[in-house]
């Protein structure tokens, strides 16, 4: 077996040397006297040209049969070349197949008619072979890696919560039931009350990455049943501003690298700047934001929320007015919040939470959140929660626990928002939905 | 409210500077003209002293009244001190009661009388609060982040795969059940078929870290019914060899640092020394592991694993013999491996996978896959495997795709083997077992 040497896209500096580059057949042509592979890996394309007068019987046979998405590694020389669109080729000494792809092709990798959105993703690794698809995900990793190198650098400890709960997390509605030997567990919709316990247990500062499960039934360009979520929970914090205040932190840091890494490919792939965001964030209050965007009757402000069409209008009064992509709604009406949210003294209907929006759609939710034992049981009541469904919860506050608060977030929307996708699917591996659970 | 401005165990640098520390009573004593508050946060403890005859009476009051576990702050000066154990105190100006503690406690995080097993996981957010708890926690973000930097510098993707699958993801046994939205659903026993999708993909090189699950009806030291899966995956391959020189040098690699950055502390709190193996590490066949542990009959030889003592024994064995903390053992028997690991052409009992044992316990699972279509349909009937259920699998393999290998990993294990634990849930933040599914 051939052993690979170098990837097909990175082979500038290796003209005139011989190489193993290994992937799929791209396209081949075979014109006559001269045959093209277009070989492609994770890497990008390059020209893998077989001159007929020139080349082994053997090769020009197997060149004969190939097809597109084959697997094949080819050892050869690299060379300068007038006609390839990079400017390079290889001249094959030795071509392997290593794996025969079937015909017809139920998605065409090389996108030469785009593939409806069911085909696209019943046949996702085929899709995901596109290029630019790849990108997406080499992105994420960045934007992954960066988040993290901020919570590690600000002595964050990283956890890993349990998906499996004996009670619904939030709440009773939305929640996936599973089979647990014989009872009833459920699938966790956030690990909220989790990195809560982290907080009770002098933590100080955590965070996680990891699948959150909601039992939606409804298909949105926003929404999944399955989604990654990134938590953030933070002790000792003053108000819920402390939150926000690190939450730009952070996103100036990440957003700082990525475009240094990744803006110019973003910009040549995906058509959009990657923009730093100025400090601090603009703000709003929730009874504001319904104010700008006027879709709510004034007796409703206090009690409701923006729709994703008034999200999308404060977005676009914000970016007018303060040339700001980012914007934090503040002081959310407690009717829309979970009971765990802290109120102000002084208003009993809003809650000391925001939202984040970027680019007219919310990314983030965070609060400061109840820490005093008999008014979060309160306020549970109050929501109509069981106190004995959440009393292991309830406990974490009966023998000390620092004020705290914290945030969370979902990747795929954030790295959907980067690259300015419509739909969050884009962004996902595989995504989930109520019709989604195959492949 | 004081806004905490140092961390009590790091105030060395501080004398003669007032401060704000918060944190947990978790010692207050009260002998006559003078008392002493121990405050605890994650970084440490430290004394604050509080003579009666020169302090405001509103502080004597109020330490009076504090109890262990109440949370504090305290604004105050740092001084040398000639009683306290680290040769600082702090003389408070002020204190703040942010949250009072109900008594008795349930546990008791000095851990003067050490708790149960089972109170310790009812209590697990109390057990935490144990420096020692929380700085196996710190150590594991340290494990996770040098783990990741390696598969960074190698260009792996980092991905995020679904937890919910149509179908189980590797056998029917051992799989819970999803109630979704009027049809059946399954948690991912792994991310399996996931990565491999990645490779049909040209991904290349991808790892995950996520939850897996496992319905297993047992309760051992070693099993958990969810637990944090580390699961790497890598196209190009020649053999199974590839997969286990990868692992030698990762593991080399997070050993080398976890060593220089925790080794210290490892050793005073565990007990143990981080050492960095050499490569190679030592491998046997299957079958030299059952010679050498002697506890399966020689006509079964081809035919079983090792059990947890024959583990245990081959460990002790290499040790003797090789002076290694590692051994990889390979050549595993076919009837104990999923039909998608690879089979030698000259053997059709044994498989091109291996396990990797330290300290005598298995900690990784990897193989080179089968990626020959035909041939893994074959090996699917063979182990019963209904083809309709895992079609969706089956296809990744129709359309090209690349040799590839992996391996999975569980992050709790290694951190338990890290630290000569006994037993894994020790490492993990909230276990999950057949009977334990809260907190």
């Amino acid at each position: 077996m051939l052993k690979r040497t170098n990837n097909a896209g990175e082979l500038d500096k290796q003209i005139e040397k011989t190489v193993v580059i290994s992937g799929w057949v791209h396209d081949v042509r075979v014109l006559g006297g001269i045959n093209f592979i277009l070989l492609r890996d994770r890497s990008g394309v390059v020209q893998v040209t077989v001159l007929k007068a020139k080349s082994p019987k053997n090769i020009v046979d197997i060149v004969s049969k190939l097809h597109q998405e084959d697997v094949i590694s080819v050892k050869g020389k690299v060379v300068k070349s007038k006609i390839a669109k990079i400017g390079i080729e290889v001249i094959p000494d030795e071509i392997e197949v290593i794996s025969k792809s079937e015909v017809p092709l139920p998605l065409d990798p090389r996108e030469v008619t785009p593939a409806n959105f069911d085909t696209r993703f019943n046949w996702r690794f085929l899709d995901l072979r596109k290029p630019k698809n790849i990108l997406i995900f080499k992105i994420a990793t960045n934007v992954e890696k960066f988040m993290r190198e901020y919570f590690l650098k600000e002595g964050f400890i990283e956890i890993h919560t349990p998906k499996l709960m004996g009670s619904a997390s939030e709440s009773g509605a939305e929640v996936f039931e599973v089979e647990y030997f014989g009872r009833k567990a459920y699938l966790a919709q956030s690990p909220q009350f989790y990195k809560q316990m982290a907080m009770a247990s002098g933590f100080d500062k955590v965070f996680e990455f990891g699948p959150a499960f909601r039992a939606e039934p409804s298909k949105t360009t926003r929404h999944q049943t399955e989604f990654t979520s990134i938590d953030v929970e933070m002790s000792w914090i003053e108000s819920v501003e402390d939150v926000m205040e690190f939450e730009e932190d952070w996103l100036e840091y990440v957003l700082e690298k990525i475009k240094k890494e990744n803006g110019k490919e973003i910009k040549e792939n995906f058509g959009c700047e990657v923009i730093v965001p100025k400090k601090p964030f603009p703000r709003v209050t929730m009874r504001e934001a319904h104010e700008i965007t006027g879709r709510v009757p004034k007796e409703l402000h206090d009690d409701t929320d923006l729709d994703p069409e008034g999200e999308r209008l404060l977005g676009k009064h914000i970016m007018e007015k303060k040339k700001h992509e980012f914007v934090f709604i503040t002081d959310f009406p407690l009717k829309v919040r979970p009971f765990y949210h802290m109120k102000p003294e002084n208003n009993p209907n809003i809650t000391k939470s925001f939202d984040l929006l970027w680019k007219g759609e919310e990314i983030t939710t965070g609060a400061q959140r109840e820490h005093r034992y008999e008014i979060l049981k309160k306020q549970a009541k109050e929501k109509g929660m069981s106190e004995s469904s959440i009393k292991f919860y309830l406990d974490f506050f009966k023998y000390g626990i620092s004020p705290h608060g914290g945030l969370g977030f979902g990747l795929g929307r954030f790295v959907a928002k980067l690259l300015n996708f419509q739909n969050v699917r884009d962004a996902i591996f595989l995504p989930r939905d109520m019709d989604t659970i195959t492949p």
